[in-house]
């Protein structure tokens, strides 16, 4: 391949299957364009999960055993902050705080996200193009259907709650009734997204959750289009295992969403806009429920269990576009 | 003195003052109002220079070496912000950050800043009781006269510049020529400040800047008034010994804004709301000058150099009064 190449990003897995990618491309023909609808303000910081997961992956300092946040972390500044009696469900590494510093001070400058996260990428050395899916605000906003009444017992009852309410503070471990991107529609696709798909010899769909990862993407107006005109150059990679997510909660959300959760469900969900889905060997017997879904089906090893297994999978993503 | 104690403060000079007069008063009959034209936005976060160093000292945590921030800190986050490019003037040790992120999480959450303020007091174990002098913006804006034209040459320009930028990015090196509390003619003052004055057997005019520390405090509306009213039991101590402040611009400030900086200047300035100033030894031949400036003169060791000598002070401020 010697075209250029868009990658959808979420967060962890997306991160994992860039960090394969740059060993087979080079990387300054490579663009991500990262989910936004996870970004919170806490403690008056702007924090950007799934950028900062991605850029600490490809700076290689992000901390394997959590999936989050940089290696060596120290936590001087959250103990301190327990010791106030202050919120530390949410937990911020000292260098990891640094980040959130920066972005913030540069934003509250003037600076775009797209500008803040080109600087982060130029300090950390990153050759990869780091884009935030919008510069506009998108959260990702969740239903639940019960809720802990107190004395540890559910009950029924209807509440909205952002992203990171849902996933760290309850542990993603509450029933989802509905999904809406809080801004969506009035978000603009940052400076160079739609043109980077436009132009895209292969344009890759990660690994990531098809609802909270990939969806806030597809969301922001004028990317779907443009990934519908790119069909055929569009390969998706399941995040779905033999009905599960490895990491996270994808599978039970397609679930409490009304899709399978399988390959099936997700080539269901990603058809209109991709025209192939890689999958792994675990599914190979339902490559053909794939097809029927209007998918062109690429079984391979898609667990990116070691740097080399994910370069791997990038070689199996780069030779399987129609 | 069995009564209640207003101290109106600043930043060090405030909080060696206290420092010293919680060992001889019972610190839950104190009131520390403390300036807040300081106040800044840095990177997202809400930070109160003087609340906190009021409150490191009187937690006993202050680093007596910088006369800001804790002792023993570290500074990871300035360390990784360095390294990313961030701003890095103002600096912000981890364990200070705690603090930052607990007042801007608990102010975006609808808490007021004396709310705030006194979460803090109660998480450091400390007695006296602090206020902010407002819970509204008020910031010190400070006229500048000249300007680093960038090859090192100054150049006549009129600038007007936040204090902390005055004071910790230009070390306060440069002529000032006016200074206005910016937001003071809406704020009103903080729950209690009126009243603590009103009750208060004694007020003390802790030896901060005149015109930066003390000056703010004097600005919002209503705080002049009420020392005007406890004019007699008001006790002001000089800042300024032998025409020089111990530490800061106090006395270039008095000087540029055409005031004498001397103790005589100091009494001219506090007159109309002070009925005693305590100047230091060093100045026992300006009593005289100070008295017809319309000020009772009480001439005793002003010098805090230790913990003792402050209490020395203080037992001078509470026999000072008439």
């Amino acid at each position: 391949m010697s075209g250029r190449l868009v990658a959808l990003a979420g967060g962890v897995g997306a991160a994992r299957f860039l960090d394969g990618l740059v060993q087979v491309v080079d990387p300054d023909r490579i663009t991500a364009v990262v989910n936004t609808g996870d970004d919170m303000v806490l403690h008056g910081l702007h924090i950007s999960p799934d950028l900062d997961t991605v850029t600490y992956t490809l700076a290689g300092v992000h901390n394997e055993a959590t999936g989050w946040g940089v290696t060596g972390e120290t936590w001087t500044v959250m103990g301190a902050l327990a010791r106030l009696g202050g919120e530390t469900w949410f937990s911020l590494g000292d260098t990891d705080l640094a980040t959130h510093l920066f972005r913030t001070q540069r934003l509250s400058a003037g600076a775009t996200l797209s500008e803040v996260t080109d600087e982060l990428r130029a300090a950390w050395g990153i050759g990869v193009r780091l884009l935030p899916m919008s510069d506009d605000p998108v959260r990702t906003r969740l239903t639940l259907g019960t809720e802990d009444d107190g004395d540890g017992a559910e009950v029924e009852v209807e509440v909205e709650v952002d992203f990171q309410d849902y996933f760290v503070r309850r542990r993603h471990s509450v029933p989802v009734r509905a999904v809406r991107f809080d801004g969506a529609e009035a978000a603009r696709p940052a400076p160079g997204v739609l043109a980077a798909i436009e132009e895209a010899e292969v344009v890759v769909a990660c690994p990531s959750n098809p609802v909270v990862s990939i969806g806030p993407v597809l969301a922001v107006p004028g990317v779907r289009p443009a990934l519908v005109d790119r069909r055929a150059d569009v390969v998706a990679i399941s995040p779905i295992i033999a009905g599960s997510a490895l990491k996270g909660p994808a599978d039970r959300l397609l679930a409490e969403l009304g899709h399978e959760s399988s390959v099936v469900g997700v080539a269901r969900l990603y058809a209109e806009w991709a025209g192939t889905l890689v999958i792994d060997e675990a599914d190979r017997g339902r490559a053909d429920e794939v097809e029927r879904a209007g998918v062109r089906c690429v079984v391979a090893p898609t667990v990116m269990s070691t740097p080399a297994r994910a370069a791997t999978l990038a070689e199996v993503v780069l030779g399987a576009r129609r």
